[in-house]
């Protein structure tokens, strides 16, 4: 990696806490992705962007913004990006995944709470996240508790737009999500001095929706036996799509899913034909939180599908353009995609989660379920006692872990995840 | 008390288990109020309540079913009483506040849970709470995670009718919660046969207020010096409020502040003038959860006040009458009474609560505040650190504390409460 300290210094940031923390991602990457043997050529892009995650996309970042462009910062796949896009600015997704910010967000949140909020409040109090300098907005979201009420906190040190979400899917739901997608765009069109249009949404909304369609594709090879490509690779694909430039995301993951396919006609597997399947559900996964994956993958199976925010909640569903034909429409569909599409446990009911564990668990032929929450996420946890009764009348095993940011519990997850591996059919 | 078994083996009771808990509450009781010195004769009448709070009240609601009369539970002060009584049903409180049923509800729910919520699922789920065996619907409400996402468990147990609330007060926030008014309404007439009128809601509307206004009257007299009631009985009054009946415990109510205010007038106090004075704040303490009163009130100060919804989140506010001329109208004002009346962290923002605890403190005299949350509750948790910085900047001292329903913390409970209130001016 180039040296990017003038960069960083210009950001803001805590330069030498940061580099502690750039010293301890590259061996952790090397011995979670780089010791996998039998790796699609494809990701030699993904290993560069992540080796660079703080380096050249912060200065993509940076000249984006020099060109008078606007950087947006998100925590949730609920921050309509076709919108950001169409007003000309870029959303990244914020630095979450860590402990090393923990301690700073544990300053001013209660412990008791999930490492996810903390590390991202964390990482900004500390300036170690150089995403979070970077950003002249943050939209967060209503889709828990614990975001809901550190937005109050994190509104003291970055300019924030929050987004409400009703707790239940209902047209009165509906109506108040729409306005906080018209409001949403407001506060942008001010941010910007553009206008949002019929045209520029359109086009915006292809744009993502065709970074969509190429994850869609990707994964879709992974129902093959044997999977052409890890689970611990095609996580990391997705986690990507939160950070980078749109049309060259889409464009590599493409060129992935082809060499995928090749390698399926080639019989080629990033495991051996047979190797024991899982699908993951549960809580988003984010940067450099690849623990369950890696505990996974190192027990003797691999994981062919994400049934989470970072997997199938973010790249299933894109905008019905069908009946469209203006920008009202066109924002009408845009609504309904992030409403109706993705089934977040803020909701209840949330049914229609547990249809797509069983539907994504039977297309990837996955012998059995990991439910990997984070510690303290009452929503996802509070669900799986449903989703554990709805496993069971399926006939579909379940494994249910509870997981943080240390590496403390590998141990004992790891010998967990053994024995429920060793009695999957 | 008389013998209510017959009583509760018709509701489905597990009697064995049940008087098991029916033995600890009396000498619970005893320790926390009856030991009290200098109480007014009016709370011989709240005594007697909770003496008989699963026998006298059960075998009132009994008689009430048996008369065609509707029974509805609930767990928050967002379930409209209003529309509930004029229907010609009656509104209690559930079970929530014991240890007792905690172990039940960790067989469904997480441990990392407020009590609150385990307590109320395990009630049910170990049939041995008589008011939860003695309602016809249960209304749910998603004012924060937990409960937002039990209720699809309880709901598998007892019939349920759960509102939806936005997460920030607005318009279309509004519109949301007054639809959730409407389909309350549309679900109670369904179950009673009855139709809501402008009249019938007038009439509850003014009966639920007067119990509100005497709650106000007896809560003001604690503004006094010597304050004329422990804050341990002035909390069990509005404990007793969820379950009693209406007009009846509305009279008591009355009589009692009568009582106190009288007591002013001779100088009487329940502790000498000059004890240290403080206010609460924080989330609900329902019975028999007494204990922080308790430990402040045998540690040598009075609690003057709840800023809670045991407390003034349940009082304060009425509706208001200026503009209704119809139902419809009737309607708007009471969903503006819960939505606009109630500072419930589940908002975000909330810093009306804020502006509240400062009035509050400044009214009663208080000379610092304590902010006592339940374990695993994310909402007042998180807000607790802006609480912080407010009273901070009001120079009102503050102690935070963090309780559950075991009784393994009270020593050091005790502890920090001594040296807060030594240093309290």
């Amino acid at each position: 990696m180039a040296d990017y300290h003038a960069l960083w210094e210009s950001l803001g940031m805590d330069l030498d806490t940061h580099d502690q923390l750039c010293a301890a991602l590259p061996p952790l990457f090397e011995e979670t992705f780089l010791n996998q043997t039998d790796r699609p050529e494809g990701m030699d892009y993904f290993n560069m962007v992540i080796a660079e995650v703080h380096g050249l996309r912060i200065q993509e970042l940076a000249d984006h913004k020099a060109r008078g462009g606007l950087v947006v910062g998100s925590f949730c796949v609920y921050v309509p990006e076709e919108i950001v896009s169409a007003l000309g600015g870029v959303l990244v997704g914020l630095c979450a995944g860590s402990q090393f910010w923990v301690p700073a967000g544990e300053k001013v949140l209660p412990r008791s709470l999930c490492p996810l909020i903390k590390a991202g409040l964390g990482a900004k109090l500390s300036r170690t996240c150089p995403y979070f300098q970077s950003v002249d907005l943050v939209v967060g979201e209503n889709t828990c508790d614990g975001k809901k009420k550190a937005w109050e906190i994190l509104g003291q040190h970055v300019p924030m737009h929050v987004m409400d979400l009703p707790n239940r899917k209902s047209p009165a739901g509906f109506a108040l999500w729409r306005e906080e997608i018209r409001r949403l765009t407001e506060e942008l069109e001010r941010r910007t001095g553009r206008t949002l249009t019929y045209e520029n949404l359109l086009e915006a909304t292809r744009r993502v929706d065709d970074k969509r369609r190429a994850l869609q594709k990707l994964h879709g090879t992974r129902k093959n036996d044997p999977s052409p490509l890890s689970g611990t690779d095609a996580l990391v694909t997705t986690q990507i799509a939160f950070y980078d430039d749109v049309p060259r995301y889409t464009a590599m993951t493409n060129q992935l899913a082809e060499e995928c396919l090749a390698r399926i006609a080639q019989g080629k597997g990033a495991f051996p034909v047979g190797t024991k399947r899982v699908l993951l559900t549960g809580t988003p996964v984010v940067v450099p939180n690849w623990k369950i994956h890696h505990l996974i993958e190192t027990s003797g199976a691999v994981v062919v599908g994400e049934e989470n925010c970072t997997g199938s909640r973010y790249y299933e569903s894109t905008t019905d353009l069908s009946g469209v034909r203006d920008l009202p429409s066109l924002l009408d569909a845009l609504a309904h995609r992030y409403l109706d599409g993705i089934h977040c446990a803020c909701f209840s009911p949330n049914e229609e989660r547990f249809d797509d564990v069983v539907r994504l668990a039977r297309e990837t032929g996955a012998q059995g379920v990991v439910d990997a929450t984070l510690s303290f996420c009452t929503t996802y946890q509070v669900e799986g006692e449903n989703l554990r009764r709805r496993l069971a009348q399926e006939g579909i095993p379940l494994l249910s872990l509870e997981t943080d940011y240390t590496p403390g519990d590998e141990g004992q997850l790891r010998t967990r995840i053994e024995a429920f591996l060793e009695n999957l059919g």
